[in-house]
């Protein structure tokens, strides 16, 4: 790796601290010279633009999110044991960063700001939406989950527990917020499992 | 009403929407003085400074959201059906604003940078969720709900599907975020339900 990349990186890894705690509108070339202790000018020459560095602070942080939460969890045995290896991973990346996921903060600071930065956090989160739908398929493949069982459905619950999880100790300082989320997650993968009965319509 | 009251909450209705599009930290009193057309000492006369305007916003949103959420559903029938109109209150209540609840965006704009508004946007929340475990409980008692069922974890659930109706709906642009969000009320209510069975313990 060459100085210059060294650089771009550790740059990068302060970014995506920085973004986590006052969001991605925080990250300003001017910011992240005081930071870091490197020219504005220095900066310019590494990342040309405001939006084009908060674009590769959310590039940097997915591939982080690659490395600690989906490799490991793709590494380990599919289905059920898949699915919590990812909530696991979640769980731990969210309290790598000292303001918990940055992709929390960004998407909920651009859902009503169109431009690249939006699309880009949307991007990432519509990809990992999909990943835990495919990481849950494959339980119902492997005979782990029933065969009615709905992916995109547990994905839109699971990303709620998530943001509840975050919600929960970020903001409330509720202590109980982990073990909520994992018996939460419990319940879910109980009601979805192979053998389990499928919810009783209505009854109200 | 006098017409300084009247001018107050025409301006803490446009700081709401402004809150709701771009975050509370986006609502200054210059901003603010542009939306209204009123003179910037005009407003500073009425709110004294942002910080103070920030807060105004909140307890008004507050107040809009225990005329829109909270009394229809207090009004209503206890229990199941209770905890049902709450939930289709906030849906309404989320898309009542053009960048949907203000109080989720504050809650991720604030949870890192302690402070009066942090202190304000964290107890509106917590009051929300004590809202929904008491409802929760009503139902308990009315019969709906099994005798062990949990109140503060369907709160942290419920919580999390309404997290994840606004993070579909405002950022993924879903148009199946409304459906999903009622299912998966439906499939959580059901596996409260009194004569429903308690969920499996783990069998993996």
């Amino acid at each position: 790796m060459s100085k210059g990349e060294e650089t771009r990186l550790a740059v990068l890894d302060q970014a995506t601290r920085t973004a986590s705690q006052v969001g991605l509108s925080g990250v300003t070339i001017g910011t992240l010279a005081e930071q870091t202790q490197m020219s504005k000018s220095g900066l310019f020459a590494h990342f040309g633009s405001k939006e084009s560095l908060q674009l590769e602070t959310m590039r940097h942080a997915r591939q982080r999110f690659i490395d600690i939460v989906l490799r490991p969890a793709l590494a380990g045995p599919r289905g059920e044991p898949r699915v919590r290896a990812l909530v696991e991973g979640w769980l731990r990346w969210d309290d790598t960063m000292p303001g918990g996921c940055l992709f929390v903060a960004a998407g909920v600071e651009f859902d009503d700001s169109p431009g690249p930065q939006r699309d880009e956090v949307a991007r990432i989160q519509r990809e990992f939406s999909e990943t835990i739908a495919r990481v849950f398929r494959s339980g119902i493949t492997a005979g782990h989950f029933r065969e009615d069982a709905d992916p995109e459905q547990f994905a839109f619950v699971a990303k709620g527990l998530l943001l509840s999880y975050h919600h929960h100790r970020r903001l409330l300082g509720d202590p109980t917020a982990e073990h909520r989320t994992r018996r939460a997650f419990d319940d879910l993968l109980a009601a979805a499992r192979a053998g389990s009965r499928p919810p009783t319509p209505d009854s109200a």
